[in-house]
């Protein structure tokens, strides 16, 4: 692409570096910008450069917060003895949508993929491994989408904690195999939580 | 859907403002950034906030330009008295690619559309028909995607300048109609600029 202007391929060149956007979509919304008021550009590039230089991880269960601690962390009526391990925040927000679940949770940032060179040091596994090695953890509940990956993910936790006093299930597999839990309807992610297995259970099916 | 941070949240709604982004791509965009290291992000948000307080068009094309004219109207070997009206940048970008058209052009900033409530008002239009009663345009060629608010504008800029000597052509139409112009291959669109037909015949077909 030939670009009447430095400043516009500058921006259509950083836009396509979001996965899913090429060349041609970031254009479109470039140009899309242009024809608005400037005060919409100006609150998107402040939006996100402030949410990037500002971001906060709730230091207890890694999810993304404002504050210190998370407000589910913080919320003294959710049972502290119960922690449901996921991938990532939608998995919190599409969990929580479900108000099935009144535990706490444990957010990985990833999941173990070899093929993308992510490995248990790059995901949040020592503080969860540590939480539960305290003894303030009566049960994990493995909500990793059922992906090969996931699967690989619960295990190698699995096998980090199994010689302490914790129970483990992961949640039921209404969720089609090969599917992304947040694209999972509410119902279904509502009920295989209420329908959670032990894990070494699982392992048999 | 409820956030756990403001920041994030707002970060969100403002992605989801832009045409065909919703929430969900928006959040997944979001998270993609702050897993990336912090600079993509700021260079992300500075290049949309430059382009869209320093965005110039050319004074003479209304084509996006650094400087007061752009390179394609500045240029000496570009036939002066020909002129390709167009309805965006991305237009001037396809003809350009196809290296068949060594005229100027005239970038009317949109089409005539009264159900998105677009008048000719909106467009640079006045500008057009001061050229052309100048008297120092030879041809105005019409590049509009071949549209009914295409044919619409084509139509209501030939009224402006009919009573003007000024030769009118569209260019031919191997692009299938109501499609895109943007998205018609190289040379389909080359031929098409090639093959133009005098405006007024165009009306008979
Ligand atoms: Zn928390
Ligand atoms: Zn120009």
């Amino acid at each position: 692409m030939e670009f009447s202007s430095k400043l516009l391929e500058n921006a259509v060149n950083e836009m396509s570096q979001l996965p899913g956007i090429g060349k041609r979509t970031a254009l479109r919304l470039v140009l899309h910008l242009l024809r608005q008021p400037e005060h919409q550009t100006f609150q998107l590039s402040e939006a996100l450069s402030k949410v990037r230089a500002e971001i906060n991880f709730c230091e207890s269960c890694h999810s993304i917060s404002d504050k210190a601690l998370c407000e589910i962390c913080e919320n003294p009526l959710r049972n502290k003895e119960m922690i449901c391990v996921v991938e990532d925040i939608r998995d919190v927000m599409a969990i929580e949508n479900t108000s099935s679940y009144k535990g706490l949770y444990h957010v990985l940032g990833g999941k173990i993929s070899p093929m993308d060179g992510i490995g248990p040091q790059d995901l949040n596994i020592t503080s969860l491994v540590e939480k539960v090695k305290k003894g303030e953890v009566k049960e994990l509940i493995f909500a990793m989408s059922p992906t090969m990956e996931g699967d690989t993910t619960n295990f190698y936790i699995f096998r980090q904690i199994q010689d302490y006093h914790v129970a483990t299930s992961t949640i039921a597999r209404g969720v089609a195999a090969g599917n992304e839990l947040e694209y999972t309807d509410e119902i279904t992610l509502g009920r295989s939580i209420i329908d959670r297995i032990p894990f070494e259970a699982s392992l048999k099916s």
